[in-house]
């Protein structure tokens, strides 16, 4: 194998890749990336066994071949060398190891042979259908602060992404939760969407595919089957296992008669429940909303750390009431919220409370109360 | 005690302080900032008992008082507060807690007594010597990566800070060392300093000297003891201990004849060890540089992760040799060097190197080689 490719296509492209690769590995050649140099194209590989990235670039291929080598040693080397050089790439001859080189720099890298690199299969997998790269990012960006890091309950680690039919309207739709909070975001389904199985996204993968898709633009194509995903970016690709479990019945948390509508500018608000947040303990994080018309405070008392009072003006006009919540979820919902207004529907301090974004009617948040 | 604040003020007086706060604390008061209110002033104390910075700053006093609250919480508190409030301080009444006001906000915050709050005594020191700040904090940018971390070697934990008279003119000079590299900066003694005596300035005493003298400008007063050293600031003013133990006759490690004098671009060659510093293995970071007439060849040789060659032109025509370096410690010394060009003096690949800066007379660096 022998090639040369300009430093930025060849970082772009490793950096696509490398981040795939997990610091320690018991399998060695797990730590190397896989490059395959056919003509005019030279092809980077990484994975983990349980996903994969492809990405290919062109280059000036002297002698095709294959190889694997260090990712990250290799991505270092390149992101040190300087902008505007020649690589030059080769693993030929008697050198039993892969030569990178580039002005007066050489380095010679162990390989490991492409023959033991293992290879995802895209078997099963459905039909393409294309979604806006912006669309998808979206549904992530809305969503994924709600999945669980609770290892025992594996088939809440990662996004639900499935498509369902409402009021004879086909949507694509992603949902979160760890049990405490629901994260709900979705959109008309893309053509070709509506059928494809839905499928629990790792979280790994997930912010993959969220780093993939800052270099996107325009629309890419999703693949799924019951065992996996693929998604692929044009130049890139992303092929991963999905969670084999049943992702819960999250209709039925999210409540659909909370009759306590209640407005409140959502940046204010943030920043209140921000600094009352201070005082809280580090394990429940616990605020009191004192909701009343026109008002509402928000309290926290900590023996070791005092008291935090805020008052923040509101629109309502309902029956006065208190509620507790987590001042973590509260702060990842008004984040997520894009207009300048949030809308809290409750029911009683017991039962899940449901927030909007008025301006955008294609998310939906839950969040369970903390007894106060 | 009640007075009120800008937020600005409060939040730099406490920012300057909050920071010797040490996290965990097994004296609880050491946790705490003492606040003094005097007549239209008030001023914030914190300390961790090797270590003392005041700060005091205009406010509205209404009735003048000491307390002491919890460093941290305040800090985030006002961190968190709108730019432009006004802020109420009061501890008095029925309250056993400080409460903190601004606007919709309030805060009860829990107090220890004033009287407990350790002061530090500023007995001994000497009369005060003016040194521009900017000269301060270059003494301690060119020579504080080489204090020692090593904590069986405590009297290296330390930039030695002391005056010295050589050929017949009086100099303040920065020394700082592990055992493996020194390196030295030195300037005109100010006025007042000659015979002062020698201190070794702990790590922590010398981050927090070099933030305050972010916020500084013009001179500031110094003034040391055998036990102590004191920086006044003008609003801010630090006291600390300092380390009680001899440093070494570092004069003694500095070579006078080295003879081989080789010249290389600082910027090629610092970029051509980070790259060949990526294969060599964790803990030694070891370098050889192969020195011929009109150029270096720097090489890193590492079982597991490969080779590393560079080539890089330097300005040197005597005998070839090679030598081996830390690549992190040539890193920092060329991380230091003002100028376009590092002069570096061998003597041979046993001996230490001085490196020095041809732009600034007033730095010197030495590096023991490694055995390569």
């Amino acid at each position: 194998m022998k090639l040369t490719i300009e430093r930025a296509a060849l970082l772009k492209a490793l950096g696509h890749v490398q981040s795939v690769v997990e610091r320690r590995n018991t399998i060695p050649i797990l730590s190397n990336v896989l490059l395959s140099a056919e003509r005019e194209k030279v092809s980077f590989a990484a994975t983990d066994l349980d996903m994969e990235i492809l990405d290919d670039t062109v280059a000036q291929v002297d002698v095709p071949g294959q190889i694997t080598a260090p990712a990250h040693t290799l991505y270092e080397i390149v992101r040190k060398l300087p902008e505007g050089a020649d690589v030059s790439l080769s693993f030929q001859g008697d050198d039993p190891r892969l030569q990178v080189a580039a002005g007066r720099s050489k380095f010679n890298l162990p390989v490991l042979p492409a023959g033991d690199f293992p290879v995802m299969s895209s078997e099963g997998l459905s039909a393409p259908f294309a979604i806006e790269a912006a669309d998808l990012a979206r549904l992530i960006d809305k969503t994924r602060f709600a999945i669980s890091t609770e290892e025992t309950r594996y088939y809440l680690n990662g996004l639900y992404l499935h498509t369902v039919v409402e009021n004879g309207e086909a949507k694509l739709r992603a949902v979160a939760t760890d049990g405490h909070r629901l994260a709900l975001a979705e959109m008309p389904a893309p053509e070709g969407a509506a059928g494809a199985p839905g499928v629990i996204v790792p979280r790994k993968t997930i912010q993959e595919a969220r780093r993939l898709l800052e270099d996107a633009s325009g629309s890419i194509d999703l693949q799924v089957s019951p065992q996996k995903v693929r998604l692929d970016f044009g130049s890139a690709a992303l092929t991963s296992k999905v969670i084999d479990g049943a992702f819960p019945d999250y209709m039925r948390v999210i409540p659909r008669d909370n009759a306590k509508i209640m407005l409140v500018d959502n940046v204010l608000f943030a920043q209140a429940v921000d600094r009352v947040a201070t005082i809280s303990a580090e394990k429940s994080r616990s605020v009191k909303l004192a909701i009343e018309p026109g008002r509402m405070t928000l309290t926290v008392r900590n023996m070791e750390a005092g008291q935090a009072v805020e008052e923040v003006e509101i629109d309502y006009d309902g029956d006065s009431f208190e509620i507790g919540f987590n001042a973590r979820y509260l702060l990842d919902v008004t984040g997520q919220i894009g207009g300048e207004i949030a809308e809290f529907r409750f029911a009683d301090p017991a039962s899940p409370t449901l927030v909007v974004d008025p301006t955008d009617a294609g998310v939906r948040y839950v969040l369970m109360p903390l007894r106060v």
